[in-house]
């Protein structure tokens, strides 16, 4: 049987693990899909560099058209990130009517608009289960397991650097920034983290999850991200008090049409099946009007978890040669984005407020939610043991985001009030 | 565009289901698939039985060639249940070239090879997503997002009914006639439960997916079963204080290809995932050598998630007769089948020993394992408060099924031991 040749752009730490489990499973791979599979060239920086897998020495190149121009290769697997040269690489791979089997989310969530019409135009396929939460298969679950229902919600633990940095501080108790830089030794944060925890890199999957389960061409710039530094440890102890573990979720929601995205801090209710999902692995919980609640959990990164997704990724795309179907699977968008604005999103919220501690504040602080049609759970004042002044904790019903940015503005105005210490959504 | 036509086996729960979501959600699923799709003709026992949805008197038929020989037919949904007369109208459906969607495990556990058979010799699809936990796309993942891995390990909580039962006794200290009881009063558990409590329908679905996750024909006679009939509140409340949750699990293990597949009750530790899925939901675990540890969860049973994963499957049926491609992804096991012997398989185990209150007791059955080579993790007396005897409970270390029988055989002669009151699996 002829077999099928790859070739591979990156060897890092996923194009590392493509090789072991391509090599290690070819058996059950080409019992599968009907014909071996061959990595014929690896684009790398530098073909000296020592390797913890062995390749053979003419399998490697320096230069990308040796995979790109090369006519023996069927199907480009892009392990190598990042947006240029990366993307004209892939341009350039489908021009040639290769397929493309890719893990990058920042290429997805920024052009894969530009990336799928070519690939339509060239019949190629062009899979990227991989760039969405590592080893969980939640993108083919909602191009095809999803396919019959409306899904209404979608919320995310897709940054397993920040569910790392969460959980520490909920277990331990510990600061910010000690965390950060024990993550950082450990290897789980970049020395610069900054895309990791101002929460970039989950709204780029939140863009890719919530266009395939709306149906809309959901965009970057459509997320409304806020990230995790500016967590407090004091933050986490209330969330804990209260019932609540606070977690870096993505939250993609549709009513009726309207669509809106977010990427912040949120204090999950420990009965909610996110509230326990720990350290760096990834959840990705999903609303259906038919079906009701899922969770899809997993490894969301990581060499052999990430290297899953590619491969079953690149078996699909063989499948889809033997039966000459290339191209014909995408999903496009077929609705209209329509993004809901301020006053048509609600959510519950917790805030703390640093208030003067005399007769007639409570009464002045519920009176400015009375006003701007804001109901209240709860509300517990607590004498502050530092100072002669108290701290208010509120938690809200479900309000919108339009009238809670009313209270917080009069609240800027209100001399009780000493500072708006935290505020946060609340899920679940 | 010529509209898909499709005949509906059945009209109760999942087939009620069926129909509302293709007509509710029509405009989405003929924008996937590129034709409406209409629901020609419904097989009932009655058709004069009033229903809770109106569907005109000219679509309903009492007799099943009205949908197995009608030309104009392209798709057959079964959702009646039941053995026979369900496989021979399937096998007639696929003879006459027609699709097939069913929701039914009894068959593909039982005939699943048969209909397998008959629909690669017909070039149909036959697609049951909806025969394993309801609405959790289970069985599309292991086929299509795994398929570059090596499963190691499948563990299910895939039975609703018992899982409500074990959560109710597990939460309210409630005994298990008084929980069945309910749960019957609920509509949760039939009023015979046999099939449910006693382990039968666990064991089919893990062997629906033990074949599709390791590649091997397994059948049903091949899973060992244990139902949770004989498990007392005691156990629950044992389980509970050492930090584990009882729970009726599914578990499909290989080893090489050596495969074992039981259903039993087992105590789950906290730490785990499937610790926490409580009442009606399902979740299966999978383990895999290269993804790691995953975990699917959802509704297993119901109207609407079980009619969603039945209509995922006829949008896929209608994108594979678009593309002509009908018949020809569907994975045969290709794995001869080696069960593991008893000395192949081996656990953790609970086990609650009714014994005299005497010195030298314990010496005398610590004495037993170490003669079978079974090492043990922990072992606590405790006097019991009803009469004059203790009660010792012990946790193993793994352990071989062949060694702990002889250990339990062992035990049957050892006089200082009255009984042996509980015996259970232990994970995680």
């Amino acid at each position: 049987m002829k077999p099928i040749k790859v070739g591979l752009l990156g060897l890092g730490t996923v194009g590392t693990g493509v090789v072991r489990i391509v090599e290690g499973h070819q058996e059950d791979l080409s019992s599968q899909v009907g014909s071996p599979i061959v990595i014929e060239k690896v684009l790398v920086n530098d073909i000296h560099k020592e390797r913890s897998i062995s390749i053979p020495e003419h399998k490697l190149t320096e230069h990308a058209e040796d995979i790109i121009n090369n006519p023996d290769i069927d199907i480009v697997i892009e392990v190598m990130g990042g947006l240029e040269p990366t993307k004209q690489y892939i341009m350039d791979a489908l021009e040639r009517g290769k397929h493309v089997v890719t893990a990058n989310k920042d290429l997805m969530a920024l052009h894969g608009r530009d990336i799928m019409a070519k690939a339509k135009a060239n019949h190629c396929d062009v899979l990227y289960e991989a760039s969405v939460a590592g080893g969980i298969p939640i993108i083919r679950t909602l191009m095809e397991s999803f396919s019959s229902d409306r899904i209404k919600k979608i919320m995310g633990i897709v940054n397993g650097t920040t569910n790392f940095i969460l959980t520490k501080m909920s277990k331990e108790g510990a600061g910010y920034e000690e965390v950060l830089r024990e993550a950082q030794q450990l290897g789980y944060a970049e020395a610069d983290p900054t895309s990791d925890v101002e929460g970039l890199d989950a709204a780029r999957k939140m863009a890719i999850l919530a266009t395939l389960g709306f149906h809309a061409d959901v965009a970057l710039e459509d997320v409304e991200v806020r990230g995790i530094s500016q967590i407090k440890k004091e933050d986490i102890m209330f969330a804990k008090r209260l019932g609540y573990e606070m977690k870096l979720l993505g939250i993609a929601e549709r009513q009726d049409d309207q669509i809106s995205v977010v990427v912040q801090p949120t204090m999950v209710s420990n009965a909610h099946p996110l509230a326990s999902v720990n350290g760096v692995f990834n959840a990705v919980y999903v609303y259906g009007e038919a079906v009701g609640e899922t969770m899809f959990y997993g490894p969301g990164a990581g060499e052999m978890p990430t290297a899953t997704s590619v491969v079953a990724d690149l078996t699909a795309v063989i499948k889809n040669m033997k039966l000459g179907v290339n191209g014909l699977r995408a999903l496009t968008p077929y609705k209209e984005k329509k993004l809901k604005t301020d006053d048509q999103i609600s959510y519950k919220n917790f805030i703390l407020l640093h208030v003067e501690d005399k007769a007639g504040v409570l009464a002045q602080i519920t009176q400015v939610f009375a006003e701007y049609d804001v109901s209240l759970d709860s509300v517990v004042q607590q004498p502050n043991s530092h100072n002669p002044d108290a701290e208010i904790i509120i938690i809200t019903h479900q309000a919108s985001q339009a009238n809670m940015k009313k209270v917080f503005k009069h609240f800027e105005n209100l001399d009780v009030i000493k500072s708006i210490k935290s505020a946060y959504r609340v899920e679940g």
